[in-house]
This record gives structure tokens, sequence and C-alpha cells, in this order.
């Protein structure tokens, strides 16, 4: 299995609801480094697993409507505590969308599988990782 | 599949036996950087894998016997070579006994694989990945 | 020179004032990953720069009451934009004032400068640097 | 599983032929960061995945030839895009090759998958990962 | 005094010229992570050191006729050993030009000296720092 | 001024005297990670601070005499803690010594300053910086 990764990150605002929460239940931030890995079983005839300009855009436009927010402000986060792994999937998904629509180009298609990892300190870090249907 | 990392250390005397060791078969030591992974299917009501705070305590709990000690003189290791890849499956042990014990909450139950990964310098580390039963 | 460095780090929401900060004027938020540093010319008689456990406490002790903070709504920082060089600043000042007032032992008089930088993502970060009286 | 990595580099030169390449079909160059993780399912008397200085010595050697070269003169990557995948895969087969060959001793015959993984930049890595027949 | 720090990078390819250098005489390459800083006595009315959207671009800017490039045929490197310190040098040249010229805005007259680091790899960098006039 | 800097590691077993150490009076050990910087105001006739293969054989010729050792037992020790900080100036002072001897060639004598750093963890390092006569 060949992977390819790529890295961005994006500054945000959020809170938490519930008591397991402790303190980070106040309205606080993080900065996330988020890492994308795709996964395939046969490079391309350019010997690539995705184009990664492509891949780095890609990335880039889906943390652009998240970067400088406060996710709690946000519709599609309502009612949702946006843990770092929970945005881990929610990054997931839209990647996943995103090759479906063509953005990654056609080699994309062979993808297999992708990671999403967001680094929120040096010291905890989050992922979510599953097969692309 | 969801993970959380955990990051800890310790800092440890130890010697080896056996002539593959080559110079660490005399009296040395080692800082291990320690991540540990939690691994969920599905994250609980509150959008976690496990309650982080109690995930980084019972790591300090599970190290705190190990840190500042001459490994060669503690009875759970006699007989044994202490590598970083046997330190990763203890740690693995003493986390899926705090776990079976309660020790990181309900949600805890939900976790199917845990990897430790020990990194012994910037140019070489270990880990132990397993399933829980 | 000796110098000795600790790190932590705080997770806290804000937002900027003036056009120049962009997108950065809504609120968001940051992990800021704390390296302080002490200097000094001489080692005391254990050979330490300064006590490693009272700096890690009292640089805890300084970014408790911003970790997991809106720093929008601090009165310290009221009119402030609290840029990631103005918070080392404000770090640096806070670790002056703790050694003045004997939290790192007395030690810690021998220290000739701090240096605090904080890490606000992989690719940007900011440090001040002075000597104390 | 049990895994062991050590971590190497090379600094080459190379060009890739294609559009989707832009600026890379220009001769240019990397460092990359090479890490390499042995598996095994369990450690041999020693407590050992693998041997880890022979490890070491058989990445060192199998980067040699590669190292301060002009990949697109290399008679082995003939009418091929060196990407860093591309790469992650040569440097797999040529362990899988050292290993059969008896170059990491007899307990690497108990190492049931490897992963190469070669770091570009701060912000992009790719990997090959696969099992040992 | 203040600092500010933004990092890029940069993939080349060179040679070097002269027996010292060994195997590096050979036509190979480079990944450069590059780490710009620049220090201020005073932070700007903004609480700046300088703007960092501009410092980020500038240096973006000064990279860009060097990534992808074959350093040896360059005109502006003619003769000259292309190492690690001397590019370091060589974009603190640039950077102070760029400044003079009023790329990063009227606050960056304040700035008193500039740091440039490059690390080729994960064991070796080098640097250049200077006072501005 | 200028400045070069490489990279190597050692793995060690001591223990300190002093209650200020807590647990750390007990026999432990650490990786410590040590970062060895040259600075001069030129570049010799290479475009090189110093030849960076004598400088990483030097330090490593520094270091073997202490890797894999108590340094509680080495008679040059004797009476010392051997904390973070005071191995650093041990270190720098090795290395002015060599440099002395000539084993980093005519151009360290262009060398104006050493510093060297050794990380001890992901949350701590001390170094000694110092003029070279």
């Amino acid at each position: 299995m060949y992977s390819l990764t790529v890295r961005d990150h994006m500054m945000i605002a959020h809170s938490f609801k519930g008591a397991v929460f402790g303190p980070a239940q106040k309205l606080h931030g993080a900065t996330f480094v988020v890492d994308l890995s795709f996964e395939t079983e046969q490079l391309d005839d350019d010997n690539l697993v995705v184009d990664i300009g492509l891949a780095s855009e890609a990335l880039k436009a889906i943390l652009q409507p998240l970067n400088y927010q406060n996710l709690d402000e946000l519709p599609m986060f309502e009612g949702q505590n946006t843990t770092t792994e929970f945005l881990a999937k929610y990054i997931f998904d839209e990647m996943a969308e995103q090759m479906t629509a063509g953005k990654l180009g056609k080699q994309a298609t062979a993808v297999k599988r992708l990671t999403v990892q967001l680094k929120e300190s040096h010291v905890a870090w989050a992922s979510y990782s599953g097969s692309l249907a």
C-alpha cells in the first residue's frame, strides 16, 4: 500500500458541552496541524498516489471555511462538540466528497483509504481513518 | 476508525544481556518519549474516543513506577532485556489492565485497539499494537 | 552562558483589531507551545541553571489563568491585541515577577536573561528575550 | 504486532516528466528523511524485533548508491519518475532483498511487514508498506 | 528584543567544487526548510513585529526563483559553492532588500536584525544572522 | 554571523546528589540529543563555516566515551552532578580542545563561538554557549 500525506493547519475557537470537558467547556481555541494521507494499491502512470498540488489545494479549500472561525457559530456543527477526533472525521468526509466531485483528478478514483490526523498540541492528537467506497 | 494519542516520557537506566547488544550491554540509559493511542469505531455521546484527561493520568500512573529507575533492579523485569519494543508491550499490557479496572471510564470499553510507541532518540523508535479482547 | 528551557502549552481564543489582521479579526484561537529559557553565567552548587521542577511549576502557574480562556475577555489584556509576540512579553514579565517573589528559589537571582518563545503553528512562532535587572 | 523503526537520509537531484509535475519537471533536488519500520508478531529471545545495528547498516547500504546522485542518470531508474512514493517502494524492495540475503540475521525471517516512509519536507511525505512473502 | 519567525521551503539541485566536499562534488540536491526571523526592540501599534502575511509572501517571493532549480545554472551563483550557510546569507540579503523596497510595510523599518536558518536534514542546519543598517 | 550545526546523540545512566533532584537522585538515565553549533564571521574559500564531515566526526568522538556509560563511574565526572547544563559545558570544552588540536582543520581557527544544546526530552533542554579565545 502506498500513501501520500500533505500538511496544513487552521486556527479556531470553540467550546465544549459536558462535565467531562472540565475547563474546556469555556470558549477557548486551538491550532490544528492537519495531516491528510491518501492510500492506493498502485501508483498511476506518473508514479504518483495523487497529484500533490491538487491534494494540497483541496485540503486548503476544506479548511478555509473553518480557519479563523468560532466553530460554535457554524451551522454545520450545531449541537456537536467539535473535538479533535470529530473534526478529523469531518475533514475526512469533506475530502471524500471533493474526490467524488473530481477535484483531485481521475487518479483519485484509485484511492482506497484516507487518514486525517489533527495535532492539537505537542502532546495530543487524534485521527480518523476509513476506506472509500 | 478513530484514534486519540497522548504523549508522556520517562528517564530510565538499564543494561542488556547478549552479544547482539554490543556496547549497550553496559549500564546506560534512555529517555523514552511514549505515545499511547486508543482506537474506537465510534465516538461516544460527547464526541470523544476516550476522556483525554483520564488517558493522560493513566499513562502517567503507568510510567511512574519506571520513571527515574534502574530497570535492571525492578522485580517485574527480572530476566528480561528491557528493550524499547519490550517496554512498548509492557505499557500496552498495563494500560489494558487499567482500562479493564475502569480507570478510563465506561467509554473505554469501546476501545478496540491500543498502540504504544516509544521514541528512544531522534533516529530510532519501536511500538506494540494490539487488539483488546 | 548557560541556558535551561522548559516547555508547556495553552489553548486560547482571541480576536484582533486592525485591518492588518485580515481574517484574524474574527474570533478564532490558537494552541501556543511555550518554551521558556533561563540564562545564567554560572551553574549553582548542584550544577543547575535553575531548579527545573520549580521552573516548570512556575510556567504552568503563569499559563493557568490564560489556558482555556477567551483572551478578549480578560481585564489585563483590555485594549490590546494579544498577538504571539505580545503574549511572549506578557509571560516574560510574569516570570520575572515570580522570580522576584522567590518562586524559583534563591538560585534564580543568578538568572541574567529570559527568553520566551510561543509556537503558534508548525510554520510561525515569536519570542521575547530580555535581561533581568 | 511489534515494530522497530530506524531513520537515515539522502540528498539527491532528479527531474520529472509529465505536465502534472509543473515546475518540478526541471532538474531540482530533495533531502529525503527515510524511516524504515520492521514488523514482527513476536520478539526474539533477546526481546528484539531485529538487530537495530544491522538494520541501520542495511538501510545506509541501500541509500548509499542513491545519496549525492542525480537519479536521472542511474540506469535502474531509467524511464521512471523517481517520485517520493516510487522511491519508498524501491527502498522497500531493496530491504526485502537484503533480508532474504541474510544481511539482517536469522531473526529477520520473522519480519512480516516493512514500511518505508520518505519525508520530502516539513509538509509532505509518502510511504510504501507491504507484507513479506 | 522581540522576534517573529516564518517558515517555508525549497527543493533544489546543486553540486560543489573542492575536495573538502567529497561525494557532494557530484550533482545532488536538497530540501531546505527555511526559517526567517525578524527582530525589533518595540512592537508596533498593532502589537506586531512585522505583518506576518507580508513576511510570508516576501519569503516565498525570495525562494521562488531558487525553488525547483539547479543552482549551478543560475547566473547569480556563478563561481560560488551554494552551501547551506552561503544560501542563508543570500536569503538574508534578499530580504533586507525587500524591506528597503518597502515590501514589508512601514513597520519593517523598525527591524534591527534578521536571522535566516536553513535546515538541510534532521541532523544538519546553518544560519546567517546580522544587523540591518 | 554564520553558524553551522550538527546533531548526534548519546544514551547514558547517571544519578544526582542533592535534595533538589527529588526522584532523580536515584540511578536513572537519559537520551541526550546533542546539537553543536559553530559560529564564524566569514565563510572560508569553499563557502563553509567548518567542514561538516570533520565536525560530525569530532562530535561523535567526543560523545563516544560517554555513550552507553554510567556517568557516575567515569573519573572525569567524579564529585559532579552530570546535569544537562553541566554536560553541555563539558562537550563545549572538549570540542574547543579538538579544534585547538587541529581536528577540525585550519578553517576552525576562524570559529568565534560554540553553542552546545542537549535535549533531554520533548519538554526540556539546556545549553552552553561561549566565545573561543
